[in-house]
């Protein structure tokens, strides 16, 4: 069987505060077995496959670019798309669930796709724009709302 | 000099009321001589598209699917992507300002991605996300917002 | 009814013989009544889409950049894709035939879109890769295969 | 240091011939410690990631689709896309050379983008279109080369 792949979305740039709370997500999605996809770039992205890394887990970055050289540190697959802000959509159909940390206009693009397509959204201090966001107030309950979401 | 191309967003499925709304944005976008684009459906794109064909403006509909056939009767160009929601980017990229009319989550996306690429939103009954979306009121105001806020 | 869309690949850089056939294809694709399809750029996009102009007829760019600057100044509706070389594909699903006039590997890639969804191609000095290409030694010859070739 | 990633593109359907010929690419391409990835549906992208499997490799699959669920059983990571044929791109794009066996056009589309991207591509019983294909007798030499030829 497959392993369960869970989203980390979020700004390429973010404070430390956020930076720990993805962090500890990929961290607990490691630790739970599951495999990250984030889009590869900085910010939550970096910080979030760090985490993973930490917990030995696996990590795999799908980038707007033309360069495997784009990848955070932290990716173990960097996808390739050249594709620019249209990958966004392949970082949400990749995932089984996401969980949205914080994050800008892409990752407010990346949740509608979610919403839109029925892929559970798990939210930490991220857009409140609709009920169907499941909002979580630590990591650690975000990988656990996520997992327990996800279709079987 | 090309024209000014203005994507008008919005649900495939919608009230009348709406449907009004969508209808009369596309009557003024062509009266104003500008391009239609949307993505090429039902609901507020059917309606502003055939807005625009009664004022006799010219319509290009982004299609998500595969076949031609796929576009609404008031399409006169269509584009056919076969890459499902991923070509809601291409919409926004392909307009010089956007006016979002209501809208679901397949809208917010695009609102998103407009906001992060900085191309002008205004917004008629739409999603309140950000200040960054310019309201208004009528159509008539949606257009010509839009149009002044485009960047020369 | 819609117009039919006739897409015209090739190089973006050729001879001044290649041009020449380019824009014979686009002038004849014009007289037809048929739509131009192109990648918006240089080359036999761009020689293609100034005959078409010539005689009237309306240009249609899908660019794979992120700027409706990038398009040659005789396209009359520029796509803005930012997808790079995965326009190609769009170039090709958005033709009910395609004339490859010379072309190179891009060229290549989009002559086998083709025949892998069988989208009619019909060749001018181009990749002799399969019997399934339909040669033709002189632009009108191209045209008027193109249209015949079109499935009702 | 992430891994190299060399690419396996060959037909959905192929014979038993062409099938134990991408199995075995694949087993080299584990024991070279190498991730395979490929279009992740059958025929010859399934044999090659059942190879790798065989040989306790890890395999990539970026799917035309929009379920996880099409992904062969010897996928590891399915990445999916939702983008149809233009996802053929991103398999390119994601490989730092390409192996292909034997391929239909779609195989095809994907050597042109390789070449014209300048990425390596090693040739068993495939499309010879190009000088630029570097044609192997075997699926061990074939790995050899596709290693020797990536840029450092």
């Amino acid at each position: 069987m497959k392993s369960i792949q869970i989203g980390v979305i979020g700004a390429g740039q973010c404070s430390l505060e956020i930076e720990r709370l993805a962090e500890e997500v990929g961290r607990e999605i490691a630790r739970k077995g599951a495999l990250l996809v984030c889009g590869g770039l900085g910010g939550v992205m970096e910080a979030s496959a760090r985490g993973a890394k930490q917990e030995g887990g696996v990590t795999i970055g799908i980038l707007p670019g033309f360069s495997f050289e784009d990848a955070s540190l932290f990716i173990d697959i960097p996808i390739v798309t050249g594709l620019s802000h249209a990958r966004n959509v392949l970082v949400v159909r990749s995932s089984h669930a996401l969980i949205a940390v914080e994050g800008g206009y892409g990752t407010l693009s990346e949740i509608s796709i979610a919403l839109k397509l029925g892929i559970p959204v798990i939210g930490l201090h991220t857009w409140e724009v609709s009920e169907n966001i499941i909002m979580a107030d630590t990591p650690k309950e975000a990988v656990k709302k996520a997992i327990s979401l996800i279709k079987k």
